[in-house]
């Protein structure tokens, strides 16, 4: 996580004040939750939140910066906090984190964290969402030719093209949801997660006024396989953004000139070359998108922590935990803008479609000449033939139409007739199911 | 994949013999789909399946041999082998594949064996399922020292343990399924899935007839953020192998030895040293889940293909297709047997939980502590030191037990009752929640 | 590694015979150096190997079979092999394997085999720099536009472009080297390494006739940190493979046309659309490059093997060992066939050049006003706006080039000569330094 | 990079500071280079020079927050510099960047930097090596058990685990300077890397002052091959710190106890229990190893630029060039410290490798009983019997010692002397071949 790719709103869910404000609520809460089965004094739990929740909601960077210095005697982050609270709670803090262990307060407050990231991260695929829908509808009929392996295939829609993408943001949709349920989970389980010193109604209290669910069954830790998880989903949708931003990248090289990001006025492209106006949002998004991917391996690998728990995985998260959530964040949102102001040139889709003399209409030809009567193998021999003669002198004085090629096979002449075969070159022949298939992905 | 970590039932999904009996029901179902909307003859339909099946039924090596020759010459695995089919079926093989892209084929049929496979590793995962739970509900009770950072902690059941990674593999499970519904998908939408030459009812029936649904929007290919989504819950599921795998190398160490893989009457640990006992199937396993990971990345970087589709996900998944699923499915069996004749030690567990002179009690002893009215900075002071005193001599002619050392504080012989003492010292104490804990996890 | 994916001979590397014929030999070699210090008797050194060397030399399925149903029996494969071995040797087969540990042996013949692969991968790798010198040379004045973030740059040459992929598999050839020379090291020290029962020249004496050196200390194997640096190696090559795949999917998608891959008589490129010309040799080597990098992260997961080892690398070697070295090997020669016989276009590339009404030498056009006088801000901002005119209006009737819109600026009109401008637009201004460059490369 | 785990020497190299100040170190040089060629004035050279050193000097955060206010504007980095840096220079600022493209400063800018990190990282393994050295020295002869697969095998020593590690930090060395060597390259060519606008003697002249080689052909960049090489040895290296890490974790859980990290005094282990003392330190770098190896694939996957260049491969930097060389600069000195301090406990090695009742000499047993005659299958079923009847009984009344089974078997009472039976169950014999291994590491 850098400034340069982080927006505030998520950053804030990483910083320590966050942090240590979700450690007290815990804190806070299964004071609450203990006293509710008489483990202490309702009164004491009162007190904790009495007093320890103006001392939060103020907290500092000089309080930080004292947390800290606890930190360096005892070497505990957790023990640091809580000697820090304890000078504002005064005696009652000895039921503070009564029977409870580090870890219930660490993980409890990762699945805060990362369920706070999941929900800005719902929110920015929304907006992605929205712009892909209106663009796709804007763009329904505009036709544009398809390509495989990078060869114009067959005509299709700029807007079927998005709407492809929105049904990859639809499903990166499902899937966080998903992954956000993975890691709602409270643990307050005390040392290795046998409840040997606090009851699981307290846990149970817990997880419930978070808005989290309590570990089933816990080690000392919330195990590492619901992170990875998480991780990996982010893995995913990371991979859905350079899929688009590839796309994107594609249509604005020179020779394909279909789309290009808004430049700015006042915007310079290149120091050496005032020409340029670069694709930088994509290729900056496609960068993104490996860093994203990056956190995926280390939350594999933090999985099988040693026994009922080592902390391997502690350092780990400390900088997936922010690099990823708030890097995915930052590109989605960009994304979002980029299609929202993407540039379309449907002039260029139109003539770039026809440039190849019609040989992308093969695949209907080979059908209306199977039609016809004529052996497929042989259609194909005959297709391919007229379609490769006019590819190869595309653009010289010799150069012919696949048409003009086609009606000069003597198969072709004698069995398929010309309207035909202009029926079969027509490219609205491939708008006639646009209609059914935006219903399917847009209901 | 290679033979030493692979089951037959796995391996055939992934035959050529497999391969082309889809290629040839998706090829016979498509036929069928459009003769019901009268793309073409129904004769022609039937005349397909009639004529194909039994030739598809009887498939041997020779005929594999022969669509790899034609294959040679077009280089194009899908003509190779319609034009083999053509052979068999005559004229009427005019109407095979009729408007559609190989893709259709190759896609459909992938899903096909992904959903094949990820029924075996459903079976597979019960079976692990059914020995944890097995083992379990036998150790519930048996004592043994649960440990955080390698280091003991508190007491524990072994069976707690195993409930643990019985309810990590349940979510596994979930995960599966999840990625199971990713994956079971048809596209026969035709070139770049505009369904240009082809009806949508088409893909519809084929895909009902073969347990799939349709791909709502297709390019020329399944999206491959579906495939990554399935190959990164593998990965997930790996790493849930390799915490068990790890757990019993560990319990296997020869300072430990609480459990141990059945060792069988020949078998040899060492060429050089006859007395070695090796947990190899655990070791085994952890570097299994290392191949089922790398698996993950691939698919990842698989998922941004150029414009409608670019062709090199083909030769990243017909590797990582049976490497990822074969291998998984050879783990998880290999992961359920060893834990069914796990070798059990529970004296052992007792042995080493009683090891550290009674320091593994001291959470609750300064809890008593502090119920006893001594301040938790004070208690935790007196504990860690008792602790630390008993640690340092243990085994040593000086060395006194932690109950000792704390008797020998005065604050602690002052305000603490020796019943109380001896009461925070017993180990059953962390049995009190076994049952709910289990009934949480198994119901 | 799948046979389609593979060639013989670094398949064969990875056979059962190579792999006992490499265990015989350093079995052989360790008696005879065991002979030379006095451990065994020298008749029964010379007794091994004439007994064994015909044997292994005939070794056939019938034996592989044999020693498999040993290691069914024993789990052991190294034992497995020497039972069978003591078979044909007879009652000197005592002296073999005298002191020493399976690993001793494992270890030393995956040395042998990764070095017989070395040795191949480095011959393709000539293959590779052969045929980009060759084509280099053909096209070193070929004028073509450079390209940066997919947008028109300014002019260099094709053959220059090669010259860097050149310089790019020169340095992965230095890297193969040092990657060869980390894996060629040989360990026969016995159980954990400390050469207890045999002498350091027992291994030194193994390792020379090798062509190895000796470890100089090894644990039980040969630290594993030597195959992570092999293996991120061949990660490397293998991304300098997919970026020249790139740079020829990017050169023949239908909008650039500037180079081909040779298409075969007979070779078709879609079964529904008989038009198209694929880069499928590019798109497969885009996807192999991805299954090599994926042996990268397990063989850095492999290093922190358990104290003086444990076998979790093993399973992981048994297939990426192949998988990697194999992929990479078919990867390479057909990158080395596929630029042998690129079809290059440069009437294409000319076309390409020019197409953009003279923008792309904005650069020095920039400069040439900066010489001129102009302040460099305010040049830039000419230099831009004149451009993005320019670039606007491309194809359009009211389109202008470059060089008009400039002179139709009053201050360029006042302070460039007309010559000046015609100079700066000169695309054979960009060839200056061609030769200087190729000096570098090539020598 | 996160404060918790960076040092500030290795966080200064990725300050705005230091990189502003290499930015205009390399204008200022590529100027006096320009010179020198008389492609500007000498004085305006020495103008450059003189106004904007101090400039750089002092360069401050408002400074900084000036040229982040350009760059919003521009939305380019370098162009906001190079505006800013006008304002100090004057006139004369328009022979700044003459010829030259915003890489060229960047790119030569990111070798200088990991040039810089490198050399830091040197002198890391060299700290890391002196303690190992250190240490290895202090316990050449301090017996201990060496364990395969986590049992025991046979005796070693303490040193000679040390030396092992030694000598893949020594290994490391090498590789991190070879890895040095790959990114000490500068490259001032232009546009796209074709000298049209500027002399190669300027970037060998630029290279040169730096202490870098030129780059013998750039495109536009520097070609990322040499990137990839460096980050994919940070991950090599990482993992050697992993096996350390490891290797210190296992020898500190409580059942092994042979070393510990220094526990320092005021240090809590844990919040809920008093008497833990954790390998905290080794389990940290464990993590931070998951850290360091998690660029290594985004490395990798930024090679394949496309054509002659996109920039995808710079937000990529942006976070992995400081994550990764700060992160295991970090960790290098935490393993260098945490090695010096290791609290090393002789006595347990001793009581370990005697506690499993002399199997541990099964292996030399073995060799003892062929030489007096008994074949090797039939000595290892003898040695393997007793040593499995020792280990069953271990600790129980009837147990018997590995000598005491062997001294009851009637071969081996026959045909072994028993002084040659207590020869070879003497840990001493482990000790013959340590001075010549450390003569071999060490020198």
């Amino acid at each position: 996580m850098i400034p340069r790719y982080a927006r505030p709103e998520m950053a804030a869910i990483w910083s320590p004040e966050n942090r240590y404000r979700i450690w007290f609520e815990i804190e806070a809460l299964a004071a609450e939750g203990m006293a509710r089965v008489g483990a202490i004094p309702e009164e004491a739990a009162r007190t904790i939140r009495e007093k320890g929740a103006p001392k939060l909601a103020a907290i500092n960077a000089d309080d930080i910066a004292r947390i800290d210095a606890i930190e360096r005697e005892t070497r505990h982050d957790v023990i640091a906090f809580l000697t820090w609270l304890a000078e504002a709670i005064g005696p009652d803090s000895r039921f503070v984190h009564q029977g409870m262990t580090s870890s219930d307060v660490l993980d409890t407050c990762l699945s805060v964290q990362l369920t706070q990231a999941a929900d800005l991260l719902l929110a920015d695929i929304d907006a992605v969402l929205a712009a892909l829908k209106a663009r796709a509808l804007e763009h329904k009929y505009t036709l544009t030719i398809g390509r495989s392996h990078g060869i114009h295939a067959e005509p299709t829609t700029f807007g079927l093209k998005l709407a492809g993408h929105y049904a990859e943001f639809a499903r990166n949709r499902e899937r966080l949801l998903a992954a956000r349920a993975e890691i709602a989970v409270a643990a307050i389980s005390g040392a290795v997660g046998t409840f040997a010193h606090l009851h699981p109604s307290v846990e149970e209290y817990v997880a419930d006024k978070l808005g989290l669910r309590p570990e089933p069954v816990s080690t000392q830790v919330i195990p590492r396989d619901r992170h990875a998880a998480f991780f990996a989903t982010l893995g995913v949708i990371a991979s859905g953004i350079e899929r688009l931003a590839t796309e994107v990248r594609h249509l604005q090289r020179s020779e394909v000139r279909e789309a290009e990001e808004f430049f700015h006025p006042g915007q310079k492209g290149s120091s050496a070359m005032p020409h340029k106006r670069n694709p930088v949002l994509s290729e900056n998004l496609t960068g993104l998108a490996r860093i994203v991917r990056a956190a995926v391996v280390p939350a594999l690998e933090d999985v099988a922590l040693w026994h009922e728990r080592d902390i391997s995985h502690s350092s780990v998260e400390r900088m997936i935990g922010p690099d990823a959530t708030v890097t995915l964040d930052f590109a989605l949102m960009r994304l979002a803008g980029m299609m929202e102001k993407l540039v379309v040139y449907p002039d260029r889709m139109l003539a770039n479609l026809e440039s190849l003399g019609g040989v992308v209409h093969s695949g209907e030809v080979l059908l209306a000449l199977t039609k016809a009567g004529i052996l497929r193998e042989d259609a194909y021999r005959i297709v391919q033939g007229c379609a490769m003669a006019t590819w190869t002198r595309l653009g010289t004085p010799e150069g012919k139409s696949f048409k003009e090629n086609l009606q000069a096979d003597p198969d072709v002449a004698r069995m398929v007739q010309p309207a035909e075969l202009e029926a079969a070159m027509d490219p609205k022949l491939h708008l006639c199911m646009v209609d059914r298939i935006f219903v399917r992905v847009f209901g």
